[in-house]
């Protein structure tokens, strides 16, 4: 992203809140361009993702319960950085609880911004090759409802086309496909 | 998306909160796994992006900027729904407003959510086609600081890997190009 060494001016506040995993908050700015108003802000620690390429060309993915949709989506896996914590190895712990599978080599994919008109989260993707399923899989968080499939790339673009895939995920896919 | 008929069930509310453009609410929830906690949720009206593409096979981008990431990002058009606005009536006044161009063909890409973890946004993709430059563009909405150019696909490709676009942006691309 390019920098512009121009930061918003803060002109007040009006309110501040720290969730389980980010944080909120409302204040009155002025921007670089003059413009004054209020604006609202998700803070987000950033989040890693896998694009899990198995050796016959089919992509892991997960089926995945969102609750602020109340309904499944599929998506790559993916998780938020605990504090201090490095994407990669975010992405190697959730490739793992998520799906089960180990990957023996990655390649990173960069990051991008996910919903930058008004979060600061971007997400790190990486393409996981060399995938082992464990022989003893890790737990799954308690709040997750998570499934495991295999999909062929024209499969996953179809689903993308009815809407039953997100953003970081078509992405994802996007970037994994130009450096296949 | 699909759906299952099962919301999860309001234990508590914490926070509910109107800003400009969306909601927030923060509640305690019971999913339909049966796992409970405290979740925040952002409450989106859905948005609409162009993927507009010019005779020469170059796309029309915008450099907007963004001030949570207090930056500028490489975006395709878009906008947030006005209530009870559909969203090809949305994204023909923010192709205009926003890069001074008037399509004269519109391709349906579908939607998809933005950012499932915490948002019910989701936005509705179009490819534009036929595009001709308005002799006298609308004016910018006064806290938008936006340019417009062109990119050629590789170039565009290049800046989603280092990080100048955002997940929207690579989504509708990547559906476009499937479907070119």
């Amino acid at each position: 992203m390019t920098s512009h060494h121009q930061a918003p001016q803060r002109l007040s506040e009006r309110l501040r809140y720290q969730g389980r995993k980010f944080g909120f908050e409302a204040a009155g700015l002025r921007l670089p361009n003059g413009a004054e108003g209020e604006f609202e802000t998700i803070r987000h620690p950033g989040g890693a993702m896998a694009v899990p390429l198995l050796a016959d060309g089919r992509f892991v993915v997960v089926r995945q319960y969102r609750f602020p949709l109340e309904g499944w989506l599929l998506e790559f896996p993916a998780g938020t950085l605990e504090p201090g914590e490095a994407p990669e190895t975010t992405i190697r712990r959730e490739l793992e609880e998520e799906t089960g599978y180990r990957a023996g080599r990655w390649s990173d994919l960069g990051s991008f911004p996910l919903a930058p008109a008004y979060s600061d989260e971007s997400i790190h993707a990486y393409l996981a090759w060399d995938l082992t399923p464990l022989a003893a899989p890790p737990a799954q968080d308690a709040d997750e409802d998570i499934q495991t499939l295999t999909m062929a790339a024209l499969d996953l673009e179809a689903a993308a086309f009815a809407g039953e895939v997100d953003a970081k995920t078509i992405g994802g896919y996007c970037l994994a496909r130009s450096r296949l």
